[in-house]
């Protein structure tokens, strides 16, 4: 199959395609301009959509915007991810709220039990937790790529750090730190190369 | 903000903002109409651009088509998700490989001794594992999405279960079954309600 005969099988526009997955990269540098709250609102209300078990949601996110924010955020962060964080517009602290079940009653209501199974047992309650919060992470960058800016999604920073400067009453765990804005000055890296299909699926 | 105000502040298109997020719904039930492996070859070929942590890429994939491979699967799952899954024309297996590290030379060149700190943390690499192929999980619904198809994403199973039946060298865990197809009769409940931005998002 040709490149032209995969993106021919899609429904989503070639244009689409791009914007979100060919051509959109992990951004390293971001240029000055703002990125508003309008923006991030749109991001949210086009990804809330996208699904969760049982309705669940968990996904919490701090936005990081003031120069006292970024002070508080990035000692936790890994050497190599402070000086593009301090310079990006807008970071994203994305993180599963472990207390996502008192929301069930209203969010899935016509389970109205649904709550119980969680608050019986902490380990599968966290679980799912981060499970769906993570897919609401994924969503989240696509709805970045799709407000037309750059993401630059980070894991290397101190969980326990960052739980405790921004979740002191530890009921939320970050996940993953977005950096978000335009791309700045040479922003990404040459393209990683990806595994095969088969390599990844397998069919019985 | 009206819904066209929020609309306009995004760069992706309206048709494609609906088709991925906005009127695609979860299936729970599906048509016999088949799902091919180059519909699901041009979805790999889409998401697999979409970013993990140092490129990890950790997503497994089994594509249950065969009425064997059904009968393996469904005594996994909950009962309630039996019936559809039975008759969805793909099932489809994500899991998380937790020995992807040893790809990194290969998907990571410039950091030749990243594989080096999953060898000697296994919580720490299964905790990358889950997390990074979850948003592989999260890419692959909005690809299935993107392929005009309805997917029906589950977590009501039992992992230890499907992991003995698929992966019996213990190394891959499964994290989410997704039933894909074209959607059949009254394939989906009423929409459930979603957290406001304001419930989700708060600024420093």
């Amino acid at each position: 199959m040709t490149a032209i005969e995969q993106t021919e099988q899609l429904a989503l526009g070639t244009d689409a395609q791009n914007l979100l997955f060919r051509e959109a990269r992990t951004a390293n540098s971001f240029s000055a301009e703002p990125v508003t709250d309008e923006q991030v609102q749109a991001i949210y209300d086009l990804v809330k959509w996208a699904p969760t078990s049982m309705n669940q949601q968990p996904l919490r996110i701090v936005l990081v915007r003031s120069a006292e924010g970024k002070q508080r955020l990035l000692p936790h962060l890994m050497e190599g991810n402070r000086a593009k964080t301090e310079k990006a517009p807008l970071v994203a602290v994305l993180a599963a709220d472990t207390e996502f079940h008192e929301n069930l009653p209203r969010v899935f209501p016509h389970a109205p039990n649904a709550k119980d199974m969680f608050v019986a047992d902490d380990e599968f309650r966290l679980n799912s937790a981060k499970l769906n919060a993570s897919l609401q992470v994924a969503y989240f960058i696509l709805g970045v790529r799709a407000a037309g800016l750059a993401a630059g999604p980070m894991t290397g920073f101190n969980p326990a750090g960052i739980d405790g400067e921004f979740f002191p009453d530890g009921k939320q765990r970050a996940l993953v730190v977005v950096n978000i804005g335009k791309p700045g000055e040479n922003p990404w890296f040459d393209r990683l190369p990806r595994l095969d299909y088969d390599e990844v699926v397998t069919t019985v």
